[in-house]
């Protein structure tokens, strides 16, 4: 089958793979017909070394069940599904405590052995308590608001979650990728009164103020964070939204938080260390996230996608076929594209 | 009147100062009759660069007031207070929030123009919203638990609090100091099942059993963070209290710490940063906490020590006069002593 394996930084490749298939009786086999490239990418693209081997890449799907092994139960062959980034068991502790991607008996796609889902197919580990069935035919035109299921609202609504987003709070969200974009959709489900979006891209800024920011901020740094306490009388804000991973911006997160807030973070850490004192630890600030558990989220989201009172699928400004994974990877670190849809 | 000056490291004076006086309206003037050495002091003790003017020391007291500014309506000459180691209005936002120690009109003793407390008398500013009346004589028993209500005894509760200790819980105390130690009386008084403390000196650690702690790990770093995983059937603690301060101390917490877990963290950060990735990212822990609002904390535990049932005094193993504070400090720094109370 064909499939991406990226050989280093800026070096992305579709190649003929070993087909996927069954390993444990637990997985099931799925035929990807929707797939993305995620902001997570990018880091390796920027800098992973090379190699001969490469490495697997994609882990957000949408697709048909092909087959499935036989101790699985809920899944069936010919089962519309989305696939959360993480595959997880569903029965573990930390399942059971809504952490799936703790579970014991877990793991993250294209990653170690795992398949990656920028492919024509992928083998699902734990497919029971992995995969969710969507109510769908395979074209719907909800299509893409289904796909960020697997990663990005989910995401978004977990740094919501973690930065204790609860009605009538003041939300700012650093980061205007696909991931910040979803978390004011989350800020504003959960009913904040005030988002202010953190970015200075037109495009993402007015799809930002479509999904329900109120207030933009496009400085930088010390000048974000003083505009920010302008706008909150002085003070920042109850929840911050990080949404980028690198050392300057949980600064920045930290910086606009009120005192006795809390940053939820779900960029994936770039930097080896955060701020320790100033001004967190002096203003009570609460620093909580991680991966996000989406497969937790999907029930609670799937509602209001299916009756449209969320679109997070306009995140996607550009969809290609699998052969042209490579530039929708370039396109995406140029920034010319905010998320890339792949069409199988 | 005479107070304890730090002119530099190792180099702590007992001086003759111009008396504490009203200077604002809602101040209180308080005589001194119990203050303490605190584990903050002994940064400066070992770090301050030199200076003529020095700098005045103490946060933590009990004493009686002897007159009270013109705006004051809750406190009068004569009672008996003690008093937190920040001064609030209790009326912002802030105080509101319960968050004292981010008042808008409050400060911290011992730090800036403020008094400090380790002296004969002391000014407070915002006295009603500051000192709380003590409903006994001022050579009580209690006396030396109820000093704990001005520091250590409600900055340990924060950490539990922050840390989110509930009933069933379990829970790791890194550090074996006197917030430490009242960290572990907090999480017992919290509910919690089971109670690790780091810690490898004989008389705190029996101390630490005393108050609740039902494990002691001796062991450092790695070795440490292996003995708590064993004693919680591998996955870590829910809840730490980070009550130490140092990077390593924070790596610690956060490597003991169970996916979806929280650490409290009271000590004052001496380093500039902390980890960012691993393991606290990755694990979705929650880090929490900062200075503690005591005041916020002083109505909920007086009960408790009032009648008996939490004994946080028995942290005091020695007791000096005014001008023994030098021979404290060296003894706290030496760790001959937990913590050092004066008579005054």
């Amino acid at each position: 089958m064909r499939a991406t394996v990226m050989h280093g930084a800026g070096d992305v490749r579709i190649e003929t793979v070993p087909d996927a298939r069954l390993i444990e009786p637990t997985d099931a086999l799925v035929h990807v017909t929707r797939a993305c490239i995620c902001g997570s990418d990018l880091w390796p693209y920027r800098t992973l070394e090379h190699s001969e081997t490469g490495r697997r890449m994609g882990h957000e799907a949408i697709g048909v069940v092909e087959v499935v092994g036989a101790d699985v139960r809920n899944i069936k062959a010919g089962d519309l599904v989305v696939m959360p980034f993480a595959y997880s068991d569903g029965t573990c502790v930390f399942c059971h405590e809504g952490l799936f991607t703790s579970c014991i008996h877990g793991g993250f796609f294209g990653a170690g052995d795992s398949d990656g889902a920028q492919a024509e197919a992928v083998r699902v580990p734990q497919a029971d308590g992995t995969l969710v069935v969507l109510p769908v035919g395979e074209d719907d035109a909800l299509m893409p608001s289904l796909l960020t299921l697997s990663d990005v609202m989910g995401t978004g609504h977990h740094a919501a979650v973690a930065a204790e987003v609860e009605p009538g709070k003041t939300v700012a969200v650093v980061g205007d990728g696909a991931v910040g974009l979803c978390g004011v959709i989350a800020a504003r489900r959960l009913g904040a009164e005030q988002i202010i979006i953190l970015g200075r891209h037109p495009e993402r800024i007015t799809l930002a103020r479509d999904f329900g920011a109120t207030d933009v901020v496009s400085e930088r740094g010390d000048e974000a964070v003083e505009r920010v306490r302008e706008l909150t009388g002085g003070f920042g804000v109850h929840a911050v939204l990080e949404c980028v991973g690198l050392e300057p911006s949980m600064l920045t997160a930290l910086s606009v938080t009120r005192p006795g807030g809390a940053v939820g973070r779900v960029g994936v850490p770039q930097d080896e260390t955060m701020p320790a004192s100033q001004p967190a630890f002096y203003n009570n600030v609460t620093v909580s996230g991680g991966p996000a558990p989406v497969r937790a989220y999907i029930e609670e989201l799937l509602p209001d996608v299916l009756e449209g009172r969320i679109e997070p699928g306009r995140v996607f400004d550009r969809v290609v076929r699998l052969d042209e994974v490579p530039d929708g990877y370039r396109a995406m670190n140029d920034r010319e594209a905010i998320k890339v849809m792949v069409e199988l």
